[in-house]
């Protein structure tokens, strides 16, 4: 079995798009996280996880206890920590690399590269176009099901 | 909004359950991770990635080109991969600290909590009991929904 064949429509973005779009994509289709677009090629994942630190001041990431002194509600909390920003802006440093795989290659070969750079997903490319992802659980769905 | 009613049902493993039975969950509900209990507490995730790490060999890890090399079937290496191994051997050692927090905590603790630790989900607890888990989509999706 090849890429092509296991991969899966994904949502992505350009790290131009609005962070806020970022989270209702996450939001909607209740995903673990989105793939980035950078110049016209899958650079990173935006993890939903990073997504909830932007909605977090700084001081009560420190100490959460402090979370119960916020007065402001969570839609205001939202609009504050989001409105304006990019998907860049989001982007950690820390992020794993993300891994980008060929249409062609063999299911050992995606779960390799996934592996090496431990990557919860694999962007699949076709001619420089992204036609799908492979994620974890897909790679596995897939390695159970095999004969 | 509180822990308990943002939670939702998610599975769970412990440290001594079958390999193949956590790959067979993490397959079938096409899930990034599993919540895995030591000792009678959520303890970690155990990452999809984690488990797709284990289905290749060391060597085709380091150079993933030696993939193509490789003439088992990809039964055969589920097999001998998991074949025998227990959620805890495949748990690594850099897994960030799962996020417990306990079920009457708010939305914005539990955004804190996940969010200092790193954490993609959180496990929520009332009297030592794992009621279910908030996903960083699910609070995503919470967090735009509110008024």
């Amino acid at each position: 079995m090849h890429a092509e064949q296991m991969a899966e429509e994904y949502p992505a973005l350009t790290m131009e798009s609005d962070a806020l779009d970022a989270a209702k994509l996450l939001a909607e289709h209740r995903l673990p996280g989105l793939v980035v677009i950078d110049q016209g090629r899958p650079r990173a994942i935006l993890p939903a996880s990073q997504v909830v630190r932007f909605l977090v001041p700084g001081y009560v990431q420190e100490d959460p206890a402090l979370a119960r002194v916020l007065d402001e509600s969570m839609a205001d909390h939202v609009a504050d920590s989001l409105g304006g920003k990019t998907v860049g802006d989001l982007i950690g440093h820390g992020e794993p690399e993300l891994a980008v795989v060929n249409a062609d290659d063999t299911i050992i070969e995606v779960a390799a590269i996934m592996a090496r750079l431990r990557c919860p997903l694999a962007a699949v490319m076709r001619d420089d176009q992204l036609i799908g992802v492979v994620t974890a659980s897909r790679l596995l769905q897939l390695a159970l099901a095999a004969d």
